[in-house]
């Protein structure tokens, strides 16, 4: 059944609320994940969020959890949480098959440092969620769980649909333009894309923007993931790793946020503005000033250092991807979708001078959000250029189809390596719409505090 | 059958002076394919530098280029050019070993980029060349093409014997602490270890320090390997890759240089010592003045920013390496071999701030590189601590036993991620020791220059 949403009713399934009665034995890891079970045997139907939930491994975590929490020996703050892993991610019980047919029986057996960390956590590994081919544009099945008829937005399809859905307090994703924080944005998650190598990202090695992130139920569960994970499994190789302790720090309230444009705002549709704007008065009723590229130079240079991310982002990547994507060509006959074959061809068209250009330019970008960091405490945007669109959308931007949604807004944090969180504050036409903050390099932790006290301080609104 | 070394006789197999005999119809890259397989079968059963030699395609592949000379139709200089691929890169011919009894049937079906790349410039993948186990200290068969008590030296084994043993003009590997330079002085190879991230590393990315290079039989044959790699590979995703052209440029005389101690000259031999204190005369006969760490404060401060090079390199592998090698206890019982379990019982032992210190400290070092770049035109030192140690050697560096050799010339220029060319100038005992032109980042044509004076200048010395 679908449901549509509204922000003042809604209610995430969390975690770290429920560990005090597991450890009192009024409830355990195994029945939360029972609770888990329920809804995904409920709702999956038509969400489709999932590519394969290993049940039996579940329960078996689950129980082990369980005898923990009675003992008093809980291995993390996250010990006996189910947790859905993006199906680009390794898992050693589970094939790899990120998306394309071409994967169906890619089984690695190997965990990815991520995945590795989750269990050495006491997590438990609930099952591969559905991702677009290779991470990439083309669609998997999962539908928006406040309404079928709508994209639960990609790359992080399933993982966002699925704790969207109550399916799981929380999931893992990857971002390498939008993929995080748009289906989030969509499926009215709290989500983080961490500062760039934060955390561990596994087998997207080969694509300097991609992200390891994290879907949660609230800014706690989101955190923590984050946080017992980075600790075990580090950040990518040659990365310091996300900083910060498992402790959900104080609120903190901004003085001052930049406001930012990007690619977004002018695809942004008018109750989508309407809604943000209305998000953006609160703050200033709270007492937090805002500024933007008309404010200060120093913005509108960075607003210009950044209007063309969707672009290099769409070149860098497929630069990058081209061997692995000839690879793929020269190995199987049509097994690539249209939208993949269209990035090839764009690659095949680059030069390494070609390449080395975007990558200045990216550099440059990173400098001009440097050079803004004093004006303000963090930027605040729109987390996606609207809701979700129809699943029969035919967006094009930059070239690129985008039928799981525009990734105007989303595109410049993955260039940045800038941390961003995306808070599910606002509906539009009884769709989610979420509203991110942004910061600068290696600021995460103190990013959620600002977080914490926008969600504890401005009210969701609907329009 | 072995040959003791003499510098002033040993005549490498080149490539570049046979393509003008392939354009004129005299000699054809079948015919010189032909020559290196004839090569290979003499010398194959003691040297062991193969994995495997995929006859039947190569002289396919062979017998195309020959036809694009005669119609004047070269794909790039190394066109037709036999190349060994050390068994850590994909092929899609052949499985990807990797030096271990654990991969004995990876079959990727995908080549690595440099493959990918070596296989649009025309190059023959000749075969996979032997390397030490997952490319760390656990040596493979391989032994010296100048003496088959000895050692190659590791982790390129294969790739530096089969150079040195006239087998193949040129083969790939990749260094880490020493992998590529020190079997190259061992085995009398020009070999470059390239800036970090100039050419693109294929599986090796979760290594922060790995760099791809190329050994080759002389200073042309091997720039030209590299940047025509380079031209089509790109290098690691996010670098700008290798800068240059395909041209050899003229000769560079050097007007000082800074002689390096790092924690080699501790470890040097006496007649090694001698015979690289002879060629510090040479130089300086042909005025080039020298300097060291006794000349300039900043130079002692690099020499301290770099006193613990190898402790570095070993620990930040280790953490690195760490989930993929838990992957692989869990998977296999008894796979491993002790010197791999020693790795990752100390990455156990490591926390992510640790990690974070050793990386502070490499970060420190790079710094330090960067402080001398204004004193002097490049760095030189020995390639390795002596000539290739015995096989049956016990070498034991920093707690990880290394019968391929000690690095302690070596792991410091990895760690910098700076280019460094060993030249095969020297004779001890009447085996081959390399010399190093190590330069700051990006100067690696710049490099090439001093090291082709310097070859043309200094006559080679046998102790």
């Amino acid at each position: 059944m679908c449901a549509t949403y509204n922000p003042a009713e809604f209610k995430a399934l969390t975690f770290h609320d429920a560990t005090p009665a597991f450890r009192d034995g009024s409830d355990s890891p195994r029945k939360y994940l029972e609770r888990c079970l329920a809804t995904i045997e409920e709702r999956e139907p038509v969400v489709q969020a999932w590519v394969e939930v290993n049940v039996q491994e579940a329960r078996s975590v689950a129980d082990a959890s369980t005898l923990r929490y009675r003992a008093g020996r809980e291995l993390s703050t996250i010990d006996g949480m189910p947790v859905g892993i993006k199906d680009l991610f390794m898992t050693k019980d589970m094939p790899t098959r990120m998306g394309s047919p071409l994967f169906q029986n890619n089984h690695t057996h190997q965990d990815s440092a991520c995945v590795q960390a989750l269990r050495a956590a006491g997590a438990i590994v609930l099952g591969k969620t559905v991702t677009t081919e290779l991470g990439m544009s083309h669609p998997g099945p999962t539908t928006n769980p406040f309404n079928p008829l709508h994209t639960p937005g990609g790359s992080s399809s399933g993982s966002a649909a699925a704790v969207g859905a109550r399916m799981a307090p929380a999931a893992i994703g990857t971002q390498v333009a939008g993929s995080v924080i748009r289906p989030a944005s969509f499926c009215a998650n709290y989500a983080i894309k961490p500062t760039m190598g934060a955390i561990h990202r596994g087998e997207r090695q080969a694509l300097s923007q991609s992200h390891m992130g994290v879907h949660a139920g609230d800014l706690q569960d989101m955190w923590q993931v984050s946080i017992e994970v980075a600790k075990r499994s580090g950040g990518d190789p040659g990365y310091p790793g996300l900083y910060g302790d498992t402790t959900l720090h104080p609120p903190i309230r901004p003085s001052q946020l930049i406001v930012m444009e990007a690619q977004g705002a002018a695809e942004l549709d008018n109750a989508s503005r309407e809604a943000f704007e209305g998000f953006l008065l609160e703050l200033r009723r709270a007492g937090v000033r805002t500024i933007d590229r008309t404010s200060h130079p120093l913005v509108e240079s960075f607003e210009r250092a950044i209007a063309e991310s969707l672009e290099l982002t769409r070149d860098i990547c497929a630069y990058e991807m081209r061997w692995s994507l000839e690879n793929l060509l020269d190995r199987f006959d049509g097994g690539l979708s249209d939208s993949l074959i269209s990035r090839l061809e764009l690659a095949r068209k680059m030069s390494l001078d070609d390449y080395r250009l975007r990558l200045s330019a990216r550099d440059a970008a990173r400098a001009a959000h440097v050079s803004i960091a004093h004006l303000a405490d963090a930027i605040v945007a729109p987390s996606s250029v609207g809701p979700a669109p129809r699943l029969d959308n035919q967006g094009v931007d930059s070239g690129i189809s985008h039928t799981t949604g525009l990734p105007g807004y989303n595109a410049v944090t993955s260039m940045l390596g800038a941390p961003t969180i995306t808070l599910p504050l606002l509906a539009v036409s009884r769709m989610p719409l979420g509203v991110q903050v942004i910061g600068q390099q290696h600021t995460d932790q103190y990013l959620v505090c600002l977080a914490r006290w926008i969600t504890e301080t401005i009210p969701a609104r609907s329009i």
